[in-house]
């Protein structure tokens, strides 16, 4: 009986990998066998190069499911007497049983990742007054960048490079160009892109007549010689789990908009508009976010710019390749477990997802309450911090300018970076990714040092594995709670794998997330210890570079374990922790697919990050690709 | 079959509410049939008084079990499959399903009660500055006492009367009496109490030695005229919750302090030690804080010293005898769910639980994370006064007196207090209580009204027994999380009663818990709105004054859950929304019990609670009564 066969039966034994990801043969669980893990006290830990910590292996068995073999799946998953047994037979045999159910720690729950303001006294920074208005923090973040003369000396270096804010400003106020004939381009860029041999998936919605008014609005400003700010018409798409007039916000469903109307911008996106932004539409994303390929059985997969057929990454999967496409020098995304950073990676921009309640929550889908935040997917470095600037923050304008939570911008420069920067590197977990990751990340690290003179630490960060089931846990039982608060009646209008990824979701007790949440102050803890010795902890963005898409997976969704927890690797503790991250393009793959290298830094210290980042972009200036699609003309004169 | 006998079937009846507590007949629900909430939005909500949100009355069915019957309904719940499916059938069927796990509401999840601190301009207080001593900031409460001259005024109006703090400084300084002899006479008080023909079960542990050598130390201190503070040789005992050397912290347990020997004082202890306090040892609680009632089959029930067959309530159940009857002016309870301020009712006495996190929690048993906090049980307002100032902030001393959250001492005067005044009473709610207990409570506020002229407003708060349930998930869920930290191996030395506790305790799911959390949230906000019009909310403590302890649940401890939900009505609040609340004893029933009012404030406004206990223990000065059970012997010159 199907039920009943031997684990080693591979129907099942896929199934059963599934549930949690991931079996292991180094831990050697049987079925039905589950083991106590007793935690051992953070202090006796030795979180050195020599620590004797076991790095344990995501080792997931299960493989590619699509069609038929999903349709199943989710209806033994959703019937009311196999469901909670397949649910209960699964629970009894995997790892999530072992390192959280049966886990013993003394650590106490950390529910939200929230973060006393600490003040780092970083180097070489704007400290930014309280109360600034978004046109101000912006105009602050402008005198932060490189000089002309210092940019035009390393642009000889640049082999591609992208339209940032500044070159739209520029255009624009010398009147090279208009904002009125930009949004034309850009709508006609938009329809070429959906007609595309493959349809790039793009969008969600997008207004051109809406589009085309604020347009009008900017060019009417220009011509006045009174730009609101430098983002004064600049494209900026914003990803469709953020409310933003006059779209709906689908969260990437077919009914969520219905329920849920959006009658207001996000506080993030009133930031932006009040800098002038023209706001070009709601780009594409995996459905609730609940997975990483970007892959969206209503509006399409999200196609990798790099190669159409390829995934984008997810969940901002729009995000990432509107900006990678060089339609937009910026996008908006939501990161709740990577989902600004990997798409950014996989994509070859740049990612940056603040800290923990940096940028205010209201007006984002509440997909969970602990782990996402908004982030920003920016064509350079610059125009990350030029946005940083502009979103960070309350309306009205209080925080975080106000004493409690400060803001510092990074004083970027190419000749004079930051000194004595020490990066903390876990080796096992660094390497763990494909060979083109590899070695890519490993000698951007190299160069990084090399030309800086700054320092790598060897460090053990013990139970990566164990967080990335306890962010899974809490992250899953949070998007069903919120699922939940519409009833059942919209499960048969999700997409395949959105409902098997719900009733996953759906299956913890509470002393389960409880125990995650002992694990976030647990790991809190390592990440403390390990920032009291490094600036940052280094590590590749994603253990793999973008997949293919396959055709079968294009109508039901695709269940992919093997390659989603490669994916999500290094994203974790930015989500779980409530840590700041960035991330930035370093190379190839020998398909020339994108590379990203992450940083993730203390909280609140974003500055030092983009420092880093923008320090990682100048040596790799000279490598830059142009991706496949593309979209010149937007930049023509 | 037992199982499947019909509702109305009595012993399966029972067992069925028992569950939650409560069965409803104005929501009709059938057995298997649970229908969804639907919340509405909190600013679309009526408060006040003319309001037509239903109040929802906890009609519990569910009658008293002991003996055998407990034993095989434990047996039944902790088998592994009967277990399961039991706790499934009353899921099912039960308030919790109606009212948290079909819920739909659109807050989002408020984990933890923690308030940015606010200042609330209140009236008639002291400010105190950052960084001050434990030592410094009782000298501070001391200054704002009655002057002596107004005290000596009203003592007249006094019946009965314990010791105070101060009366004990004034012995010890003038030499009437040392602490030696107070040791002493205290050793063979609790003694004598323990061979009375119903041991009183006040301490679980007492160290006459360790007691002797604190009394030796103060004596020398008070011969060389320099007394720490007003606490020093003071007597005070601590609940088996919290940390204090010499003693294991059993947690009212036979195994706990094996498996978490106490190593050190809680921090609170710490502070009480530094202004010179004698501790003198640690209280009986109910077993792991999972009752009301204080009955505990290891250490014996803790009687109340107004009658000795009635309970103390719980779990503070001996901090409150022990200063109900004299022995100590002062006592440390923790407060999870009306812990401090249920027994304090029912003994007595006065019982004050602070603002969350006002008290640091460190050093006392995480048997929750997000209800519990440190509270503080006394013979007079004063009292409990002088104990806050002592107890409040951490060590070093930063919090709360750092600026971001400061501290307030009430100046209490007989004659001059505070004006204006608002008190928020929902009559329906507070009405929800025995005869005696509305009848005598009801005279109380109308008297406090008249005579201070402050004005009563009528509310309404609607949910309230939605908030009772959603309490109960979370505490329960946290108990048993913190439980399993020691895996299975102590089910068997638990008593019965909390055997049942921790099986239900942990069968609520991961979103079960969070939309609990979500309920808070909603609760926080109606509280606000109310706290907009009202400076506290006034209602009795609790619903039924002492009930009588039968033999039969000495050993086996007992379900009675019928009492249960009559003596926490009114403390949730306080608990889950981390609220201060304060109890004052203002009468008897007609068996001569004592029943307190409670006033529920302001988050941070403590100062303003103990100004309106004072008022009401002003009033009230001439119809206490000395309990049965009382130590004269301390006291006497």
């Amino acid at each position: 009986m199907f039920l009943l066969s031997s684990p080693c039966n591979q129907p099942l034994y896929n199934i059963y990998s599934l549930f949690l990801h991931l079996s292991n043969k180094t831990l050697s669980m049987g079925f039905f066998k589950s083991r106590r893990v007793v935690y051992r006290p953070v202090k006796d830990l030795n979180l050195a190069s020599d620590s004797p910590e076991f790095y344990l292996h995501a080792n997931v068995k299960a493989p590619r499911m699509t069609g038929i073999l999903v349709k199943v799946f989710t209806w033994f998953l959703e019937s009311p007497i196999f469901g909670p047994l397949l649910l209960y037979i699964l629970k009894g045999s995997n790892l999530i049983h072992t390192l959280i159910t049966n886990a013993e720690l003394e650590e106490s729950p950390l529910y939200v990742p929230a973060h006393h303001f600490e003040d780092h006294d970083e180097q070489e920074v704007k400290n930014l007054d309280s109360g600034l208005t978004p046109q101000e923090q912006v105009q602050l973040a402008i005198e932060c960048l490189p000089s002309s003369s210092e940019k035009a000396q390393n642009e000889t270096n640049r082999s591609f490079s992208r339209w940032t804010i500044m070159d739209y400003y520029k255009a624009y106020s010398s009147e090279a160009i208009t904002p009125r004939v930009v949004a034309e381009r850009f709508i006609a860029a938009v329809d070429e892109s959906s007609k595309h041999p493959l349809p790039m998936g793009f969008f969600i919605n997008y207004n051109p007549d809406d589009i085309l008014r604020q347009a009008d609005e900017s060019t009417l400003r220009y011509k006045k010689g009174e730009p609101i700010s430098v983002l004064d018409g600049v494209p900026i798409a914003v990803k469709d789990e953020i409310d933003c007039l006059p779209y709906p916000t689908t969260g990437g469903t077919k009914w969520l908009h219905k329920e849920r109307p959006c009658i207001d911008d996000a506080c993030c996106v009133k930031r932006l508009r009040l800098c002038g932004a023209m706001l070009v539409g709601k780009t594409n994303m995996h459905e609730l976010g609940a997975g990483t390929s970007g892959i969206n059985p209503h509006y399409g997969a999200s196609r990798n710019p790099y190669d159409a057929n390829k995934i984008a990454g997810g969940s901002s999967s729009g995000s990432a390749a509107v900006v990678s496409a060089g339609l937009c020098p910026v996008a908006l995304g939501v990161d709740g477990g990577g989902s600004v950073r990997m798409p950014a990676a996989l994509c070859g921009v740049v990612g940056l997802k603040p800290t923990f309640d940096r940028v205010p929550h209201s007006g984002v889908l509440p997909l969970n309450w602990t782990v996402g935040m908004v982030g920003i997917l920016a064509g350079t470095v610059e125009d990350a911090l030029i946005t940083y600037a502009a979103i960070s923050g309350e309306i009205p304008f209080k925080q975080p300018s106000s004493m409690l939570t400060k803001i510092n911008l990074p004083l970027l420069s190419f000749s004079k970076s930051i000194r004595d920067i020490k990066l903390a590197k876990y080796g096992k977990w660094f390497n763990d990714c494909s060979d083109d990751v590899r070695l890519c990340c490993t000698q951007a690290l190299s160069e990084l040092q090399d030309y800086y003179g700054w320092k790598t630490i060897d460090v053990t960060l013990p139970d990566i594995e164990a967080m990335r089931l306890a962010h899974y846990l809490t992250i899953g039982s949070e998007c069903s709670t919120w699922f939940d608060s519409f009833g059942k009646k919209h499960v048969a209008e999700l997409g395949w794998d959105a409902r098997v990824a719900l009733s996953l979701y759906g299956a913890f007790s509470s002393k389960e997330y409880i125990k995650a949440q002992k694990l976030r102050n647990r790991q809190a803890k390592f990440h403390k210890r390990i920032f009291a010795e490094a600036d940052v902890i280094v590590s590749p963005t994603t253990g793999v570079t973008a997949y293919s898409i396959q055709d079968d997976a294009l109508k039901t969704g695709e269940l992919d374990y093997v390659n989603g927890a490669a994916l999500i690797r290094y994203s974790i503790s930015g989500n779980f922790l409530g840590l700041p991250a960035v991330t930035v393009p370093v190379g190839y793959d020998t398909l020339g697919l994108p590379i990203g290298l992450q940083f993730i830094g203390r909280p609140w210290a974003e500055a030092t990050l983009i420092h880093l980042a923008f320090a990682m972009q100048t040596i790799c200036l000279s490598k830059y690709r142009k991706p496949k699609c593309f979209y010149d003309q937007l930049r023509k004169h």
